[in-house]
C-alpha cells in the first residue's frame, strides 16, 4: 500500500520516468541543524548546515532518528510525496559552501579534503559528516589527515550530501548498478540509484557500459544524493572498440578527465596489476575475475610492457587532485574462489597498492583500497591486517567476501557472512552483492535485497565495534517486540514493508497488530506474554534480586496463583 | 520443470498427501558400501551397511558425491521418482543391526551409544556415521566416549539413517517444524519434514502443539530418515490445558515416556531454569523468550519451588537411557535481544547445564547443550568458550545467533552471520532460522530458504575448520564457473533450481548455458573469458613463472597481438 502510493510519476520533458518518492512507511524526513564552528579562518559567517535524518515515529510517543542516505526523494508525505524533476537534477547543496584556499602537499598544493585536513582546516564537508555521524569534528579532521578516512566529494558533484568512509565511523555500503550490453535502460538506472539510496546505499558505483555511457552517468550524477564511483577503464575500452591491446594512456587519461568533469566522486583504478604478476594467476582455479584486472593483464601481455596506469600514476594523481576525486585502488587480482584466496598474486598486488597509496597521498589525493572477493572465514582477518600494514591504514573497501563458493543464487548471504566479519576486523566500506551475483543482472528486488543484506552486515559490525549509536535501534526494536508494539517493530526494521507483509500473511487482521501474541506460538504458548507476566509479578512483589526471591516467597506464590494463576492470556484460539 | 515432475502424488489409504520425491536435478541417489569391521566382538557376521550419498553428475564426465540427508525420497529418476507409502512409513533400516550387550555406567548399565563407546564397543551406528563423514571409526567412538559428540538414535526410530553431532565432524543443521494453534495440518507437517530433509536438514525438531500432537509426531517419525527432536513440555502443557502452574512431574514424566516410546531421538529439557535465576531476567529488555523457559519460570514462581525438572533429573536420565534418547539441555534463559546477550541469567543457567551434563553422562545418557539466540559478533566466541569449559565440551547446539535485532523478515541472514561464526568457534549443530522468524509461520519456501541459508553457514564453518571434504565442492563449482560449464555450476549449487532460474531470467535461451560469457558483463567485457585467454596464452608460451615472463617476452607479445589480438570473443551483442 505504502509502496504504491509512494511511487510518484515524475514527468520531465518528453521522458516519463517513474521515480520512487515519499517517505519510508512510519518515518518522516527531517533535517537536523549542525552547530556552527567557533570561528572561521577568515572571520566570515559560517555556512548554515543541516544533516538529513529519517525520524521513525513510535506509537508510544517516542521517536528514533536514524542515518539517512535517501536524499530529497523521501521528503513529503505518503499522500503528497516529493516530486523531483529528474531532468533538472537535485539542488546544488554544496554550491554555496566555503572552499578554503589550496593547502600545501608534498608535490605542490591541492584543494582536497586530505590537503585541508593536514593543514588543520576544518571544511564544511567535515562539519557535515561529523554531525551526521554524531562525532566530534576533530575526529573527522584528524582521521582524514591521517589518511585513515576519506570524504569522497568531487567539487563538480555539488548535489551530494557528504559522507565519510573510515574504520572509526559507521561501516558504509556501496551498491553497484549499470546497464549492460544485454539489457536495461538509462531511466531504469536512475531509478535503481534512487531505489538503492532509499534503502541505505551510502555510495553508488555506476558500472555502465555501452553507447550511452556518458549520458547515463550524467543523469545519475545530477540526481544522486550519494557519492558516485566509476571504473574509468570500462569507458576507455569502449572508446577503442573493446580491444584491450588498443588502450593507451592518452585514451584513459581523457576518459578520467571527462568523468572527473562530470563529478564522479571516486574512481577504481587497477594500477597494481603489474606485468610480472600476471603469470602468478595462471595456475589459479579461477584466474583473474576482475574485469579491470583482466583488461590490464591482457594489455600488459599484449605489449609486454608495464601497465600504463602504473607508469603514469603521478599524472593521474594530478588530475584527481584537481577535482578532489578519491582513488579506489582496485584489486584486479582478487581471488574469485575459495581456492585462490590470499594467494601470491593477490598479495603481490596489495603490496603495490600500498606503494601507490603513498604516491597518491603525497599529491594530496584521498585513497581507499579495494579488497576481495572470495575468502574462507579463517583467512578474512589476515586481509585486513596486511592491508593496514602495507597501505598505511587507508580505508579498506571490500566486495563481500563470499565465505563459500557453493551457493549461487544466495551469494548475498554467503558474502554477508564474510562482509560482517571483515567489517568487524576494520573494513570501512562493503560493496554489496545481490542474489543474482554470478548468474544474471539484478532487478529492482535484487538491488533492495542486496542493500538490506549489506545494511545487516554493516550494522552487525557497528555493534561489534561498539559504535556509539548502533545499539539504540536494536534496543528500540527489541523493546517494541517485547511490548507487542507490532507497528513499531515493523517501522524500526530495515525493511518495514516486508516485515509487515510477512506478519500479515499469517495474521492479516488489523487487530492482530495490537495482539499480545503472534502466529508462531498462538495465544496460549506465547513466551513473551508469559515473560511479561513474570516480570510484572516479580516487580510487583519486589522479587528483583536473588536475595529477595530467596527470602521467603511461599506466601507470595500463593498470591500469584490466586491472582489469575494462568499466566497466559485467556484469548480464544482461532 | 524438474520441481513439478519431481512431485509425485503418494496415495495412501484414503488420505492423499503430496510428498516431494525424485532426485534433485542433476543428481542421482547412490548408496556407498561401508567397509566391514575387522572382527565383531562375538565373532558373528558383521552387518552389511551402505551410506546414502547424492551423486552430482558433471558434463565433463566427472562426478562429485555429497553428504545426503534426504532419505529414500530422492531415489528414482525425474520421470520415475520414488513413490513412498507415507501411511506405511519408511523401511526399518536399523531393525536388523546389531544391538550389543548393555555396557556399564556409573549408575548401572545402559544400552546407549555413550555407554558402548566408553566400553570400547564399536556399534553399527558408529561404523555408519564414520563412513558417512569419511573419517576413521575410532575417531567416532572416541569422540562419543569423550562426550564431545552424540549419535541421536532412539532404538524405537529404526527408520532413521544415523548421523553424528560433534565439533570434529561436519557442522550439522536442524530445521524446526510444527503446526500451531493458528494454522496448518498434519499432512503439511510431514511434507515439510521431507522437504527440509531434501534440502539438507540433518535433524528435525517437531514443535507441534494442539490436539493432534501425538498423531502428527507418529506420522513424522515413521517417515523421517533423519533424527527427530521434541520439547516434551509443550505436550505436557497441553495435557494440563495450558496452565503452567498445573504442571507436575508425573504429567511431564508420562509425556517423556510416551514420546520416547514413539522414537523421538532427542529431547529439549529446560532443567536449568532454576527458581533463583528467574529474577535475573526481570530487568532484561526482552525477558524470557524461550517458550519452555517461560513455562518453567512461571511454574517456579507460582509454586515457589525448585523446578521439578531439576529435582527429578536423575529419574529423567533413567528413562532416556532406556531408549538412548539424547538430552538437548535447553537454554530457557537465552537472550532474546542484543541487549541481553551473555548476561547473568544466561550464564547462570549455562553453569547449571554443566552440572546436569555430568549427571546425565553418569547414567550413560548422551547430551548436547543448547545456546543462544541473539548475540553481537564480539560476544559470540565467549559463548563457545564458556560452554566448553562448564559443560565438558558436550556438543553445542545454537539457534543462530542473530547478530543484530533490526532486520525482521531477514533474520535467516542476521542469524546466518552469527551461526557461521559460532560454528567456526566450535558449535556442532545450528538450529535454522527462517525469514518468518518473529513474524509468522514459515511456509514451504521459507523452510527451504532457512535450510539453504544454514547449509551456507555450516559449510562456511567446515571450510574455516579445515574439514577434509569441504573444499571439494567449492573447487568443483568454481572450476565449472571458470570453464563456463553453466549446467555443472547450477547442479553443484546448494539450490540448483533457483540458480538456474536466476540465470534464465536474463539469458533464457538454452544456448546461453554453453555461452562463454554471462549477462553481467555481456560478451565483450567478460573477465573470465579474458582471463582464460590470458592463461591459455601464458601456458602456451611457457610464461607460468615470474622468471619466464621477465626473460624476454617482447617477441611473444607480438605473437599475441597477431594471433587474435582482441582477447574478447567476437560474438555480436544483442
Amino acid at each position: 500500500m505504502s509502496e504504491s502510493s509512494a511511487r510518484a510519476r515524475a514527468l520531465s520533458g518528453d521522458t516519463a520516468t517513474e521515480i520512487t518518492t515519499g517517505p519510508i512507511v512510519g518515518s518522516t524526513k527531517v533535517y537536523l541543524p549542525v552547530p556552527p564552528p567557533g570561528t572561521t579562518p577568515d572571520g566570515a559567517a559560517p555556512t548554515v548546515l543541516a544533516v538529513p535524518a529519517r525520524r521513525i515515529q513510535l506509537t508510544n510517543g517516542e521517536h528514533l532518528d536514524v542515518y539517512d542516505t535517501s536524499g530529497p526523494y523521501t521528503e513529503g508525505t505518503e499522500t503528497e510525496p516529493a516530486r523531483p524533476d529528474v531532468r533538472a537534477g537535485l539542488s546544488r547543496l554544496r554550491a554555496s559552501w566555503r572552499v578554503p584556499d589550496a593547502a600545501p602537499t608534498d608535490r605542490g598544493t591541492a584543494r582536497t579534503q586530505l590537503a585541508w585536513a593536514r593543514a588543520g582546516v576544518v571544511t564544511d564537508e567535515m562539519r557535515f559528516v561529523a554531525a551526521r555521524e554524531g562525532v566530534d569534528v576533530e575526529l573527522v579532521r584528524s582521521e582524514v589527515a591521517r589518511g585513515r578516512a576519506v570524504i569522497p566529494a568531487n567539487r563538480n558533484h555539488p548535489e551530494q550530501e557528504p559522507m565519510i568512509i573510515g574504520k572509526k565511523f559507521a561501516v558504509k555500503i556501496n551498491a553497484n548498478i549499470g546497464n549492460s550490453a544485454v539489457t536495461s535502460s538509462i531511466e531504469e538506472e536512475v531509478e535503481k540509484m534512487v531505489w538503492a539510496a532509499r534503502w541505505g546505499a551510502d555510495t553508488l558505483m555506476d558500472l555502465s557500459t555501452g553507447k550511452q555511457i556518458h549520458e547515463t552517468r550524467e543523469w545519475i550524477l545530477r540526481n544522486a544524493p550519494i557519492p558516485v564511483g566509476t571504473v574509468p577503464i570500462y569507458q576507455a575500452l569502449e572508446k577503442v572498440k573493446g580491444d584491450p591491446a588498443a588502450l593507451t594512456w592518452e585514451v584513459y587519461r581523457d576518459t578520467v578527465v571527462e568523468q572527473a568533469e562530470q563529478g564522479v566522486d571516486y574512481m577504481t583504478v587497477h594500477a597494481g596489476v603489474l606485468l610480472r604478476y600476471v603469470p602468478l594467476t595462471a595456475r589459479r582455479v579461477t584466474g583473474i575475475v576482475s574485469r579491470g584486472g583482466s583488461i590490464m593483464a591482457a594489455w600488459c601481455l599484449a605489449h609486454h610492457r608495464e601497465s600504463f596506469l602504473y607508469e603514469h600514476f603521478e599524472e593521474l594523481c594530478e588530475i584527481l587532485a584537481a577535482y578532489d576525486v578519491t582513488f579506489s585502488l582496485g584489486d584486479g587480482l582478487r581471488p574469485g574462489s575459495i581456492a585462490d584466496a590470499n594467494d601470491a598474486a593477490q598479495l603481490a598486488e596489495l603490496r603495490t597498492l600500498g606503494e601507490l597509496t603513498q604516491v597518491a597521498k603525497s599529491h594530496g589525493v584521498q585513497v581507499m583500497i579495494e579488497g576481495p572477493g572470495h575468502v574462507p572465514m579463517h583467512k578474512i582477518a589476515e586481509n585486513v591486517r596486511l592491508e593496514e600494514e602495507w597501505c598505511d591504514e587507508a580505508p579498506f573497501y571490500t566486495l563481500g567476501p563470499l565465505a563459500t563458493d557453493i551457493a549461487p543464487a544466495y551469494d548475498h548471504i554467503t558474502s554477508a557472512i564474510g562482509a560482517a566479519m571483515i567489517a568487524q576486523a576494520g573494513t570501512a566500506m562493503l560493496c554489496y552483492v545481490t542474489p543474482k551475483e554470478h548468474l544474471g543482472l539484478p532487478d529492482r528486488d535484487d538491488v533492495k535485497v542486496g542493500v538490506i543484506t549489506y545494511k545487516i552486515a554493516a550494522h552487525s559490525a557497528d555493534l561489534a565495534k561498539g559504535h556509539p549509536r548502533a545499539q539504540e535501534r536494536d534496543d528500540a526494536l527489541s523493546k517494541a517486540r517485547f511490548e507487542f508494539r507490532w507497528t513499531d517493530q515493523f517501522n524500526l526494521a530495515l525493511d518495514p514493508d516486508t516485515a509487515r507483509a510477512f506478519h500479515d500473511e499469517t495474521l492479516p487482521a488489523e487487530p492482530a497488530k495490537t495482539a499480545h501474541f503472534c502466529s508462531m506460538c498462538g495465544p496460549k504458548f506465547c513466551s513473551m506474554r508469559i515473560s511479561a507476566d513474570v516480570r510484572a509479578y516479580a516487580e510487583e512483589h519486589g522479587l528483583t534480586s536473588v536475595e529477595a526471591i530467596e527470602a521467603g516467597m511461599a506466601e507470595k506464590s500463593e498470591e500469584f496463583v490466586d491472582a489469575g494463576g494462568r499466566v497466559y492470556l485467556p484469548v480464544a484460539s482461532s
